[in-house]
């Protein structure tokens, strides 16, 4: 009989967070389920490791009939130690999430769940990160789930390109209203800083980042217009950040060093 | 008379390191310089951003006749709080380093000092991050200065893609033996990581993260091979992350959310 698949579980919001218990149960029929997740939220972690303290790793009795640890390092952290120290062999599949809330778009840069995803994605495990736009944590992970689920077997049965995995993200919506899934391109878009100034008791200043999200990108094959629309996204991503295109144009400067 | 560029200066090893202080040196003839850093080593930070608490921003006096801040945040942060709280108009250039070690490849993911250019691409702002193989607090950044600048120059009078910034990496070497730099690809390497097991006074495990950086690339167009072989690389990297070639594939796929 062939073995079952191996299926490593990791986030971004720390292994309490109800997104992750929701793919948690939206995926434990397809395989063996392992969950290494960090001991408390690392959102905005970007692809942060941990070199300059030493890390934790304990067993966690919060999923009943399933191997689970957290970890007090950050998600790219947690999939380090899974590979290494709590798994037998690599994983078929790697998945993060649910987050709470979007990595749409430029968002992927500063997501600690897509992080996640792309630490897997790089050590040569089919990886996927999903995020439900909705900061809830009373949010409805039902429709996510679902997808997550079939998003997840058509990973084991089809696999993926080398050096790609996937962004999916779904939209804040009823299942009535929810017009289905479409593969996209990252839309180009931004925050935009407004640093909200404000004074400590001692009349020092101090800053909270705070931001608004613009979208510059008109086109309708873009994660936004996917999620505006009622549809969920899955964008293809890869971790060759070369920009190939622009190097015929570097290649017409002169570099001097000498004096 | 044109008013002269403006320059805005970070890095992730924090502002009294000795590779920003450098890096300033190299380029502070070419226009206005402003530097914003952290005030402490954030090393291996990704793209984190900082939202779970509020940011310090303060004066920096080490650098005579130069505007220069300190920041609580990392790399990223730096850039945003420059943009919004410390700059009067966006800047012509944004270098960040000079890093103490390599961010040739996929090191690009885990470095502040990359994500520092990186979030200044996304502000629009042409940026590049500049890293010298060589992790020593003594290490001798000449010619990774001469680089710099003559780099920094070729950026102000030719202009970056839109979308696209440079990751610099210069080979620890005596400039006699330099050969030269070359325009190149991200290779294609991993860390294979190795976790050092260890036990507290109280015999409880915690782990230190360690590694073996594998290069799987056999190209002779790759920053590895340069870097390897004597030269200077320059990768042009870009944060669109769509992997456009993969979307025809998922799109066969059939993804079910009914029950």
């Amino acid at each position: 009989m062939k073995e079952k698949p191996l299926i490593l579980v990791s986030n971004d919001d720390g292994i309490t967070s109800p997104g992750i218990r929701a793919l948690v149960e939206s995926i434990k029929h397809l395989g063996d389920v392992v969950i290494v997740a960090p001991d408390s939220p690392q959102s905005a972690m970007g692809h942060a490791v941990t070199i300059s303290k030493p890390l934790r790793l304990e067993k966690n009795h919060s999923y009943e009939n399933l191997k689970a640890f957290h970890c007090s390092g950050t998600p790219a952290d947690c999939v380090k130690i899974a590979v290494d120290k709590v798994l037998h062999r690599k994983p078929d599949l790697l998945v993060s999430g649910i987050n709470h809330g979007s990595n749409s778009s430029i968002n992927i840069l500063y997501s600690g769940t897509m992080s996640a995803a792309m630490e897997g994605a790089i050590e040569g495990i089919p990886s996927v990160g999903f995020s439900l736009c909705d900061f809830s944590i009373e949010a409805d992970f039902t429709l996510a789930g679902k997808i997550a689920s079939s998003v997840a077997q058509n990973i084991l049965e089809n696999g993926l390109p080398p050096g790609v995995l996937l962004n999916v993200n779904i939209p804040k919506i009823s299942e009535e209203t929810f017009k289905g899934v479409k593969v996209c391109r990252q839309a180009h878009a931004k925050w935009e800083e407004e640093f909200d100034e404000r004074h400590d008791p001692n009349g020092k200043k101090y800053y909270w980042l705070t931001g608004k999200f613009v979208n510059f990108d008109k086109g309708n094959d873009t994660d936004e217009w996917a999620l505006a629309n009622g549809y969920a996204s899955i964008v293809p991503v890869q971790f060759d950040l070369t920009a190939h295109n622009a190097i015929g144009f570097i290649n017409q400067w002169t570099i001097n060093y000498e004096n």
